[in-house]
Parts: C-alpha cells; sequence; structure tokens
C-alpha cells in the first residue's frame, strides 16, 4: 500500500534475511533522535553520535555543496587554486599565532593566520588569479563564536580595480544562494556605502541595513552647547514602550551607564516642541531650542510616543562603531520582540561598505598611527598626497562585504610599489627597520615587476552558519573546538612526553 | 602581417601610449628566462621570481586542474567534502609529529599525519562517502624528495569491499590521466597482483612493471645446498655486457658486498650447462647440477651472453623489498641506459597489489608483530580465526595503488568492530592498556553501530610530480620547504622571543 505521506512510502521492503553488521552498544551516552538533547560538551565529547542528526547532517552536507560551488565559480573565471604553505613563519610582534617548534633547538615555524603574503607573492609570480579555501589559524581567547582554527574563501587578482573583485564575489554568492537556499539575488542586492555615510547613518562599520532607525547627526542645530563635537540623535519609532527598567538594562549591558552627553527622552504632547530641555546633558542649555526642534521634528519624523536619544560625541569617527550604533541595535532588538519593529521583508540585506580611512589612532598610544586593516592596503589614488600631511584624511582601498549586520568578507586593492610599501612602514606606521624587515621578501617581490592587485577574502564558518541558520559556527564545522579551544572528542590539548620536549629542545617553565 | 609560428602572430597591437605600472628592478637575482639558472637554493629564496618559468606555471596550473578534477569525479558520485582538524592530539608512542604548544602550560595539539581517525568518525556518523584534499605534516629528517607538510587525496566510504574503492579510485585516475595528459586509460589499465607474487616475482612490493626482468624461486632444483630456504633467480638477458666494474659498483651502492649466498655467472659457450658450478658460495656444491640445468635454461630462458644471478634468502617474505628486488632496479637501469632494455610501449603502468600481510615482525624486536601498515585494517575474513594462532598467515584487507614502480596510494577495509579493534591491540600487538587508550574515541565510535567501512589515500604531490614528469616534488608545490624544512623565502623556522615562550610555558633547554 503506497502511503505518499511518507518520505519512502512509496518502496515496500520484503526483507529476507536480517542480520546486524555491527551492534550499538546498548548504553550509548544519547541517542541521536532523542528529544532531550544532553548538554553541548557531552555532544561534543561523542560528536560522532551528535553528527548524525539530521540539522547537523544538513549542515555539513550543505558546507560541501557550496565548497563546490565557490569552486566551481572561481574555476569557470579562470581562477587557479594553489596551496600554501601551513608551517610559516613566527612574527615576534604579533604573539596571536601558533607556534610550532622544530628539532632544531630554537627555531619555530607558525601557524599562519592568513595567506595574505604568499598570494602577494603569487601575484609577482604571476598567476594573475589565485584562489584557496584556506584554514587558517589564530591563537586568541576563544570568546564568543570562535575557533583557534578557521575556514576562508581566500582570493587575489592582478590588474583589477575594487569593482573587479566585488563582481567575482557578487557572482560568487549569487550563485550560492541560488544553489543553497533557493534564493535569487540580483545586481541591486549588493548596494555600495562608505565608511563615513556606515558611522555616520547606523554608528557602525557593518550596518545592519534590515531596519531603517538612522542615526542623524544634529550638532548644528545646537551649536551653542555642542562645539566642535557632532551630536548623534536616533528617533526610536513608537519607543514610549520601551519600560525605564528596559532602558536602565539597556545602559548597564552596554556599560554606558555613566557616558556624559547620553541622553534619551520620551516624546509626549507637553514636549513635544522643545524635548532638548527635558534632555540631560548640557543640551538642555542651548538657546537654539526654540528655534530648532521644530525643522527637527519635521525632517526627523518625530511624534508623540517616540523615543528620542541623543549623544554628543566627538566628531572624528574612527574605529568599528559608536556609542549609538551599539544602542540602536541593542533597541532594535527589544523593539523586535515588542513586535514594534519588522525588519525588511528581504531577508538578506548585503552591502558593501568601502572608503575606510587607511589609518586609526595607535590603539596603544606608542606610535601616533596604525593601519585600519593592515599595512598592503593601498591609498586612494587622490589621496596618496595626504600620505606625508594629513594620514587621518586618507582613504584606503579597501571593501568590506557585510550581511545582515555581520562581516562575512573583507579585502583590498594592494600596495604594488616598493617605494610606498617601504614609506608607509617607516614615515607613516613609524616602524623600525627590524621591525618592517620581516617582510623583506614581500617589498622584494613587489620590487620585481608585481602588477597591481588586489583580493579579499571571506569567512567560510561564519558564511556557512548564516546559510544553515546555525546559533553558532561549531554546528557547521564538524569536528569544532570548544570553549577555551578544548578538543572533547580527542581530549587535546594534551600532555607530551619530557623525551618529545627535549627531541624539540625544549623544558617547560617552573 | 599574420605570422602563424607566432603563439600571438595573429594579433597585431598598435600601441598607443605605453606607461610602466611597476617597474623592475635591474639588480633581480635572476631571470626568470635566463637560460642558466641559479641553484636551487637562490631559486628557493626568490621562489616568487622562479615561478615565472613556463615549466612551474604549467605544474601548478595543472595541479589546480587535477585538484578540481579530483573533486568533480567524487562528488559526481556522492562524496561529502569534510574538513578535518589540523590541531589534532599529540600521541606520545609516535613521537614524529609536529607539536604545537597552546598558552595552557604543558598542554600541546600536534597537527595530524593524517584524517585517518577523523575519517573513520565520520564513517560512524553516517556520512557514508567523505573525501578531502588533506594537508598532512610529519617531522622526519628530510631525506630525499619528502616535505614537512604534504597534501593527500583522502577518502572513505561505509557499506563497501575493497573493489567499490577500487572502482572509485580508477574512474578518478582515468579522468586525471584524460584531462591532464589526453591519455586514456581503460579497465584494462589497473591489474591486480598480490603481495607474495610481487615480491617473489620482482622482489618489491611495489614492483616496477614496465619492463620484464622476473625472479624465479629456483630453490627445489637444489634443495640439497638451499635446504630450508628460497632461491631467488634473475636472468639479465645481454647482461654479459655489464662490466665487472658496473657490477662492483652496483654491490657497493646496495651495500651487499659481503652477502653470503648473493653471486651472479656470465653464461658462455663453457658453462651454460653447468653454469651453478661458477657461482659463488654453497650453490656449486650442490650434487643436482646435471640434472636441474637443463630444465631451468629452458624455464628461464637462459642462453650464451647472460647474466644469471641467484641469492638465497630465508622463505619467509616480508617487508618492502628483497634484495633480489634492489639488483633488479639496480641492473634495469643500467641495462637501458646501454639500450639494452627497452621500457613497456605503455607509459603509464598501474598495478594494485593486495592481500598483504596484517602483521610484520616488530622491527624494534621488543614484542613479537607490528601491523604491516597500521593496525586499523581488517583482517581477511577467511583468516580471521589465524589471529589467534598463526598471525604471519593473517591476510590484511589492504591495497596499494603502484604507478611505474611508485606507491601512489594505499588504504584498506577497517575493523569495524570494537571487539576486534581491541583483541588486536591487546593480543596480537600486545600493547598496553595506556598504550592504546589514545585510540577510545575511535573504539567508542566503532561501538555506535558503525557501518563497515574502508578507504585511501594518495599522495597529491607525488601524483603530480608523475604527471609533470618533474623530478622533485619541490616542482609541483608553489613554496615548497628545502632541505631540512628550511623556507628559504620568509626565512623559516626562526626564533622566537622569550615573551613569546613564557606564553606558552616553555623555555629553552639547556
Amino acid at each position: 500500500m503506497a502511503n505518499a505521506k511518507q518520505g519512502t512510502g512509496e518502496i515496500e521492503v520484503e526483507i529476507e534475511k536480517l542480520y546486524c553488521l555491527n551492534p550499538a552498544s546498548p548504553n550509548l551516552p544519547f541517542w541521536p533522535n532523542q528529544p532531550q538533547l544532553p548538554n553541548e560538551e557531552v555532544r561534543l565529547r561523542y560528536r560522532y553520535l551528535d553528527l548524525r542528526r539530521q540539522e547537523l547532517q544538513d549542515n555539513i552536507r550543505l558546507r560541501s555543496l557550496t565548497a563546490a560551488t565557490v569552486r566551481q565559480h572561481l574555476v569557470s573565471n579562470g581562477f587557479v587554486e594553489i596551496e600554501t604553505p601551513m608551517l610559516f613563519k613566527s612574527t615576534p610582534e604579533g604573539a596571536r599565532e601558533f607556534i610550532v617548534p622544530t628539532r632544531k633547538k630554537g627555531a619555530f615555524y607558525a601557524l599562519p593566520q592568513s595567506p595574505q603574503q604568499h598570494k602577494q607573492m603569487l601575484m609577482a609570480a604571476g598567476f594573475d588569479r589565485y584562489f584557496q579555501i584556506a584554514r587558517c589559524f589564530r591563537d586568541e581567547d576563544l570568546r564568543a563564536d570562535r575557533q583557534p582554527e578557521f575556514t576562508q574563501i581566500d582570493l587575489e587578482m592582478s590588474f583589477v580595480t575594487p569593482k573587479d573583485i566585488q563582481h567575482i564575489i557578487e557572482g560568487m554568492v549569487t550563485s550560492i544562494w541560488d544553489k543553497a537556499l533557493g534564493v535569487k539575488l540580483t545586481k541591486d542586492s549588493f548596494p555600495h556605502m562608505t565608511y563615513a555615510e556606515a558611522m555616520t547613518n547606523y554608528g557602525s562599520d557593518k550596518p545592519d541595513v534590515r531596519f531603517d532607525m538612522k542615526i542623524s547627526e544634529i550638532g548644528s542645530s545646537f551649536a551653542d552647547v555642542v562645539g566642535d563635537n557632532a551630536l548623534d540623535c536616533m528617533v526610536i519609532k513608537q519607543g514610549t514602550s520601551l519600560s525605564g527598567k528596559e532602558l536602565k538594562a539597556m545602559q548597564k549591558t552596554l556599560d554606558i551607564e555613566n557616558e556624559k552627553g547620553f541622553a534619551f527622552v520620551k516624546i509626549n504632547e507637553n514636549n513635544i516642541d522643545a524635548w532638548p530641555a527635558k534632555c540631560g546633558g548640557t543640551l538642555r542649555q542651548s538657546t537654539q531650542i526654540a528655534t530648532s526642534v521644530p525643522g527637527l521634528n519635521k525632517d526627523l519624523g518625530i511624534e508623540q510616543g517616540d523615543l528620542v536619544i541623543v549623544h554628543t560625541r566627538p566628531r572624528y569617527l574612527y574605529g568599528g562603531n559608536t556609542l549609538m550604533g551599539r544602542v540602536r541595535l541593542h533597541a532594535a532588538s527589544l523593539m523586535q520582540e515588542k513586535g514594534l519593529l519588522k525588519l525588511d521583508k528581504e531577508k538578506f540585506k548585503f552591502l558593501w561598505v568601502e572608503s575606510f580611512p587607511l589609518f586609526t589612532p595607535d590603539e596603544q598610544g606608542i606610535r601616533t598611527w596604525q593601519s585600519t586593516h593592515h599595512p598592503f592596503t593601498a591609498p586612494f589614488n587622490e589621496d596618496i598626497a595626504l600620505l606625508s600631511t594629513e594620514p587621518a584624511k586618507v582613504r584606503g582601498q579597501h571593501y568590506d562585504l557585510v550581511l545582515n549586520g555581520m562581516e562575512i568578507g573583507g579585502g583590498s586593492i594592494r600596495i604594488h610599489s616598493p617605494v610606498m610599501q617601504t614609506y608607509i612602514f617607516e614615515k607613516v606606521l613609524q616602524l623600525e627597520k627590524h621591525e618592517y624587515s620581516r617582510f623583506d621578501h614581500l617589498i622584494d617581490a613587489l620590487g620585481g615587476g608585481c602588477p597591481p592587485h588586489g583580493g579579499i577574502a571571506l569567512g567560510f564558518d561564519r558564511l556557512m552558519a548564516i546559510l544553515c541558520d546555525a546559533p553558532s559556527i561549531r554546528d557547521v564545522i564538524a569536528f569544532p573546538k570548544a570553549a577555551g579551544g578544548k578538543d572533547f572528542v580527542v581530549n587535546s590539548p594534551s600532555e607530551v612526553t619530557t623525551g618529545q620536549l627535549e627531541e624539540y629542545g625544549l623544558r617547560l617553565a617552573e
């Protein structure tokens, strides 16, 4: 009797003989199909059982399909897949990479954080379209959803503009979304935004544009109290529904309880014409309230029932986000929970963010500037003259691919001139000779008539987590590490013998 | 004027404007197109220049094409590509893998020598057709043509016989040879041979069958002096052309100058009927010469002008080759140089070698047996009963793919029963509990109802060297290490700072 309701309902098997090839232990730690699964540590320990769950089966199989789609797209566009070394060189300044001792005492390899240097050398070598799905490593504290080893889709091209590279990636992503999800993306699915726009309007260099709730810079309306600073203003429609408790909790989570210049006001019939007077901080002292508010209310669409949030900040923007940008994400999530904010009907909102500042004030405060991304990024041609005069204003030919507020890839046109590369090391980044001499081979390679080139890398694990709608990248990796880098399957990292250490000329420190 | 003789002779470019995007230094260490190239160290140091040579360009591009062909074949046969961890676990008994310190003092990862354990766990997890083009590592002394990191085509299947796996590989290799070389292989291109046949007839477990020159075991013809031993005999047609000096040099190279039981005789009109009498050793004392020689001359086709070589050896064969096997290869190369030995007109002679003994006498002499390949190989079903009585006679379900006398791949059906796996660890290999407990996760995985499974791994670098007809695997790797594991491009391995070592809880030994 055919039963169309069952997946295999049209097939009937008559069993003549049945025997068991390999019995399963009756004492398995859990059954992959049991409704209540044990905690993640147990599931990671018995990963080979957990992987039998349909969800993980589907994820890992989709990962394979996606890798095949990536390769198919790139190969058909003339790319050559080239394997670069895993046993690379330690860079003492970095100190975040894994080192690998050798039996020559005191001599170490290191595992690569990316194939960056090798792919640039491949451009110098005349492989004008390189790609690799590359394993990379970083020895970081494994907060959040990070892995000590991860995979990236890495490519590099010669004689290109950012547009050429973006075109390749858009085609690739379109192909992936089609094959994996049946979602048809178009040329219009990939709008562009400058870093300045992203930071000013969304308070983030990877804005989530699935919802509007833009930030407006309104400093000129209250110039008498704001002065040279900027004033960010964000209107949350129907935001009065956020309780005082929720707003307090938000400030605590974002660690902005004592932030001067941060204030909000719930708009009602009484304050709508003079709401800055009800704000904390200096804003209420402005003499421009009466003249500015009507225009602002009109421009920003401020109505009764809205919540208006303001924050005074320095005008110069750098880094990944502003305070208002963080507030925007947090508040949006609260409003979504209340059903008062709807995301765009398009589930996937891509965005190219570009025109980043090439340099950012040095975090450690030792030097003036550090590279916003890495020191190989080329400046805008029209900004080259500013390198020696106003480095802060030099824009880099860097571009990030952002999806739903997450950075899924980043790349740049690289510096191809050994003279400019050395100038940036020496004069802008103020590195000592011994600090940048570890890039001698790269500068040498550029000096061999290396063509202009650029590339990009996409985080494959993150991309797969999005495609699989998985809460963690651990759900798209066959054998992931747990927090702290622990591998519960094989119980690693683990001790080695004194004999092994001796072979490598090492001893454990006391 | 079109010029068909030139590659681009049909195209004429009219230059309107010419400018240089990036000048090459006039002091390059060498020009990739100069006729006399500098030594390999210089070329490895400036690999990005050397890679511009057409030969290396072709090799690396063919490698990419071949990887794509491999993937295409496997994916279309239902295989799923799955990445397994690079940060694996140290196995103190092995001591040949690279260890990777972590910031938890005394705790180490290790880089994997192969994905063997993970791919077996994937079978337990229900991924019935897995593959990966996997980077692997071994910390060996880099004699000959070896790399500390290398790439293998790795696959595993559930519910299969050796034939199923061989069928997949034959299809894959046929597809590669077609795409890369335009060579059409057929089903007949992959004959089979048992280990016993290979060792007896060719003195090697990876026989080069591009030429005949077989070895014959003729002990029974001289049983009175050979006794329980075997007597290998090889006839080199026209071998009298090998000079005494050449034969002496051969013995020196093979380190068999003092080998008892090794002897040779040049056949001439005077000795053809009693040549064993002219041999060294005990053979000349045989009373069977007169009765045996006429038949041998007929069976082995011995004629005047031939060289006959004999060697008395123990009857029990194990390991990779016999003395006569090494002599066969050396002599064949001499005869080829003289134009007296022609290789088969088919340039590529593949061979499946199978029915290996599952165990081999322990090299270190500590225990009785070691696994011939690895401890996960399943015995022949019909030999299971011999495990407890005569381990020497147990054949393993292992198979090597041999090409032109080189092993290019090896695999096996694995043990899927945790009981049998434990029995072999404990009873046959006589390992202590703490020695095999490092495989607990694997035994656990088998115990979860793991399907019967098997697989194979092919050395990708070696395969590419053959396809590219390259003298060294360094010629098919973009950035290879030099002898001793040195990377001349980035000057690695190199020192790390005391600070880095401290982070990893390590000190250099005094």
